[in-house]
């Protein structure tokens, strides 16, 4: 009898990670050893609480059903915040969760998400090994904010820069309009790495030259030196753009917007507020016009655009996984290894587990410039292909269509 | 010999004023009696300050430039805040607008606005009159918070419109994905009218009915109400969203951000912060993970998202000015007379100025639910034909392509 699988998604939402979901149930369906294919509603909490959702049938029966998922916001499965104990501490959780998956023949389970589900994967893997399980456990990464080691990039991210280059630019052409000196703020998300404020400096092209300045939170941050900062670019130009990374520190490692900050359970800092505090510097030191805008979630759910290229490898990492466990293989992590920049070619791969789930990935230190207000070539050259290529958002009354949140039923009505 | 025409912009930006733009250019291009068009920079301040740009031969002669400048966000020829004193007060001001004009065989003057630039426009057709002038001076709408008097709905409305309810849908998808209860409180643009509030309750599809709330401006807000609303519908779903304007205020008219209001010259309220009010409040009264997201100047400059019936009745609205004026009219402003809802039809008129600048359209109260926590289903089929159709925006390097912006070299660099 063949084995079926089982697939869930957790962590933070991105407009990539229902394309790796879509990428998985499509290696399944063109697999020759699986039968069915189950989705465990949010997360490993799914799993525990039984709550699943058979995807297989309607995966091939219901037309363009796979299209339309890949190009759907959020995550189609839900997620979840849980933190798994370590196996030799709470063994009857794995127990439980190897019991459920063995009564329901489950051969392979795949989680897509970032750091926190890699940590679930290499728990799952190994106590799984330990306790005298079979069924084999995989990784598909996911994370807007490129912080994952072991792959170039990591899917989410590709379609989050182009929605902020795009802003960006969007933002550029809406400052330009008034003959006034004017300091406009882009507050970007990133508690610890730069990688999407990066991405603002595509938005620079033959007739823009903002955003003028980019602080990341690589580089100890310094009021006075953005002050300063500012004043320079002010004599060049009245309309001065500022991008800025959520999670900016100072010399001492305290975040420029401490205030409002608090730790999570995984210790992260939940941050709000830094383009407002930079904003009040500015008018305090400068007294000209300025404003602050932080670009919200939309950075991470706006599906009506994606990057294609972000969105075709966000599948094929999805598929790779499960081609991987055909052979038996668990504990990994699907990734991307870039081969070139122009032109552009990658390869998907395997990756180990080891450390993803405590290391996370910065921006080095030389694709900031010495000044530590702007990015390199070397970093553009990095991100350009990754934003590539459109996708066909489908419309209809005027809004876009996306395949509806089955899992409502259940949690959320 | 022929005359020419001068065009102007003013106020904030709209993803459709170039469209209006490019509508004036094409009528004074087709037009018999017309020959070149002059574009002035920054408003009217470029009357004053005689700075212009030719644009009929650029757009004789580029390909596609009309199309593009349509499409491109914010303002081509730049905007100003210029509060015309009365031509009584200040008669030098006309004069030399006059003289200017006059000099330059300029024999129509366009303004593209809102409120202030008719404001403008009608002293000007007065004084051009007292003082025997024979410049014809036309009003073109344009404003995204739907507020005009005398028009059916303002062109820039229904492209915000198409943004705020998409957004508001991909929000949705972005909340679903925890099985935790989460009040999400999102803020958009209104200060005095609850136009653009609306429009988030056409994200409400077959799947997601959020936001269950939505307050506006028209409906004095109260604190104790609006828990007990979110607590309310808690019991219902564990997923609340909020849609709420940035100008609600309290009974005794006291904006709800108080705190943060300051007066500009024209006596409007700037604000901000009022999602962050009502996100603390529920945080205090009722304990549940809430979050507040400002939707910020991409409501008015995301050209990528705009709605092609929006833009193409702002490309009549312009074009209709120019024809009006090949017969002699001058004082007045184009307008939208709608004819029916469904199917959905409309003639462009000419609408006198008539108390336009001191008059704002505010929602109808029979429009909003008797609670004020929500808007009816006149509301909805008001506001559905305005967002229909989309525009195909050009992209380049995974880019949006816009028309540069061309005052630069004079203004901003």
């Amino acid at each position: 009898m063949k084995k079926h699988i089982m697939v869930a998604q957790s962590g933070g939402p991105t407009a990539a990670i229902n394309a790796s979901l879509a990428g998985v149930i499509r290696g399944a369906l063109g697999s020759g050893i699986y039968d069915k294919i189950y989705g465990s509603i949010h997360g490993i909490s799914g799993v525990l609480n039984e709550n699943f959702m058979e995807l297989s049938e309607r995966a091939r029966t219901e037309e363009h059903f796979l299209e339309r998922l890949a190009l759907s916001p959020a995550m189609f499965l839900g997620s979840c915040r849980v933190k798994m104990s370590d196996p030799l501490e709470e063994p009857e959780i794995y127990d439980q969760i190897f019991h459920t998956l063995e009564k329901m023949h489950i051969g392979a389970f795949f989680y897509i998400g970032g750091n926190d589900s890699m940590d679930t994967i290499t728990k799952l893997s190994i106590a799984a090994k330990a306790f005298g399980s079979h069924i084999l456990f995989a990784g598909v990464p996911k994370t807007i904010d490129n912080d994952l080691i072991h792959t170039d990039h990591t899917p989410g991210y590709g379609s989050a820069a182009k929605y902020i280059a795009s802003s960006m630019l969007e933002i550029a052409h809406d400052t330009y309009i008034y003959d006034l000196p004017c300091v406009t703020i882009v507050e970007i998300m990133g508690r610890d790495a730069g990688w999407l404020t990066s991405a603002a400096a595509l938005a620079r092209n033959e007739y823009n030259k903002t955003p003028q300045l980019i602080y990341l939170p690589e580089v100890p941050f310094s009021r006075s030196r953005f002050v300063a900062d500012v004043k320079n670019e002010l004599k060049k130009s009245k309309n001065v753009v500022v991008a800025v990374s959520e999670g900016i520190r100072d010399e001492k490692g305290i975040y420029i917007s401490a205030k409002e900050a608090v730790a999570d359970k995984f210790g992260h800092m939940q941050l709000s507020g830094v383009g407002k505090v930079l904003e009040n510097i500015i008018k305090r030191e400068l007294h000209v016009k300025v404003r602050s805008i932080e670009l919200n979630i939309l950075q991470r759910c706006a599906a009506h655009i994606t990057s294609a290229q972000d969105l075709k490898e966000s599948e094929e990492l999805g598929e790779m996984a499960v081609k991987l466990t055909e052979n038996g293989k668990t504990g990994f992590m699907t990734s991307i290894h870039r081969i070139s920049d122009t032109p552009y070619r990658y390869e998907i791969r395997q990756a180990s587990l080891t450390e993803i789930a405590n290391k996370e990935r910065s921006v080095p230190r030389e694709w900031i410039n010495e000044a530590g207000n702007d990015v390199t070539e070397d970093m553009l050259r990095y991100i350009r292909p990754l934003i590539a290529g459109e996708t066909a958002t489908e419309w209809k009354d005027g809004l876009p269509v996306y395949l509806p949140v089955p899992h409502l039923n259940h949690a959320g009505e």
